[in-house]
């Protein structure tokens, strides 16, 4: 099998895993639930998630239940950032954004059932008992990086910090923090629950950071070429502060090095490899 | 001591442990947070939780986490519920609501943030290791009734039932998801951390039940007495459906109740019972 093949099974088997968990079950709140979830996401997340557990000997079905956690914690995160009182943003995916197909109301419940449902599913993930301990530090890493040191902090700087006036560190903490926090989470619970050395996680960790980095890079470069047709609000990011060309050249320096990450591990990982490099194509999804 | 100072002493401490959790950074984030969590909140929810802990033997260091996260959740809650999109109120404990205070934006990250805080710091209680299955429970317990079958679920109700057409059924489901919910958590984490057998756990549940039940009832009196002066919007309330007096028998009959589910259990319980029976004045606090 292709790894493309190996990648577009395990999307599938998300894509399963999350009808189960969305019970389409004709209320408002449940239908944007499954909206939000099913609007075509890529899956990035789950993806990196089930890839690393099977680097660290995680089988599939143990790991889907924490992969699937983080794409409930993207697909909630996008629905609150969407809102009129944060990025009011009015098309998603090619569709009205949740809150403009069910009101504003269902749309704040929707995400907040979603970011509540992520944590009950890894706590009703059926693991072992002796693997109790890795849950909860999985548990543990996903609350972190989700939280106000994350992906929340990293939105609350998205929404204060003046696009005019930013410096280099001030976009990458940004970006570390409002996308790299889930991506370095989704790779790095694969590794905690396959009982990865202190050394891995450390460079699991730095793949993570590198690959969010490159994966915003890379976003902000395909928006740069649409912004001319649209016109969206300017919002910090790489091309307005570095250019487009040595935008090019950060995100290919940061693939190098998450990939330079991987082959320090001395871990069979052709699969996040592939994810990884996937982000220099930044020809549109 | 007496009940009411012991109360008071867990009151405090759960006070100190807030105030721990939610560190002050000086970003309006954090400081959106505080606000709402430290504005003047009675801590039922934790309290019960303590309470009910000790009564199936365990320790208040061990029940603080899951103690602290009923009242975070019960704090995003409120936040969003506040929100302009939903039930747009402008004071809340006497003060201006957090998004008056802060902005819709940041009040809407720091629920976010307080529901994600919960999760993560349940995930960190320090148990022995063989309390590992009763933390998985207990935050299955938290994950549940927090989400779309309990709270959410219930403030859905509450926006889209029309408070002119509701039956008894459909009202007593709307509190006892949205208010009793949480409710049910907070007691039955106790019991479950505190491995009570199933016939305790179903008492145990159905004192939650009943207390929560006579809570929202209890909120019902108080704020119909207070609507003749202010004149808040019409919501679905016990008051409106049965009348004042119909109103305070079943109050009594909540709280009577409740009362009968604890002596059935035949465990010392005389801090969840002055916490039920505390239910029955309705003088404001």
């Amino acid at each position: 099998m292709t790894i493309e093949d190996k990648l577009k099974k395990k999307k599938q088997a998300v894509d399963r895993e999350l009808e189960r968990l969305i019970k389409k079950d004709e209320t408002p709140l449940s239908e944007a639930m499954w909206y939000a979830v099913f609007s075509g996401g890529k899956r990035y997340r789950p993806l990196l998630a089930l890839c690393s557990g099977e680097s660290f000997g995680v089988g599939q079905e143990m790991m889907m239940p924490f992969a699937c956690a983080t794409e409930l914690i993207h697909n909630y995160s996008l629905i609150h950032d969407d809102l009129p009182c944060m990025d009011n943003d009015e098309m998603r995916r090619g569709q009205p954004t949740c809150h403009r197909a069910f009101g504003e109301d269902v749309a704040l419940l929707a995400g907040d059932a979603l970011l509540t449902l992520a944590f009950e599913i890894m706590a009703r993930a059926p693991l072992e008992r002796e693997l109790g301990p890795r849950r909860e530090r999985a548990v543990q890493e996903v609350g972190f990086r989700a939280g106000i040191q994350g992906m929340i902090g990293g939105q609350h700087l998205d929404i204060t910090l003046s696009p005019d006036a930013l410096s280099e560190a001030q976009l990458e903490e940004l970006i570390l923090k409002k996308t790299g926090a889930l991506i370095i989470a989704s790779v790095k619970i694969g590794a905690i629950l396959g009982d990865a050395s202190s050394g891995q996680l450390e460079l699991v960790t730095a793949f993570g950071r590198n690959v969010g980095l490159a994966f915003q890079t890379r976003d902000d470069i395909i928006d740069s070429t649409e912004d001319q047709e649209t016109s969206s609000p300017a919002r910090p990011n790489s091309v307005s502060l570095f250019g487009y060309p040595e935008a090019k050249r950060r995100l290919e320096r940061f693939v190098g090095e998450a990939i330079q990450a991987l082959d320090d591990m001395s871990i069979e990982s052709d699969t996040l490899r592939y994810l990884a490099c996937g982000l220099l194509d930044v020809t549109k999804d």
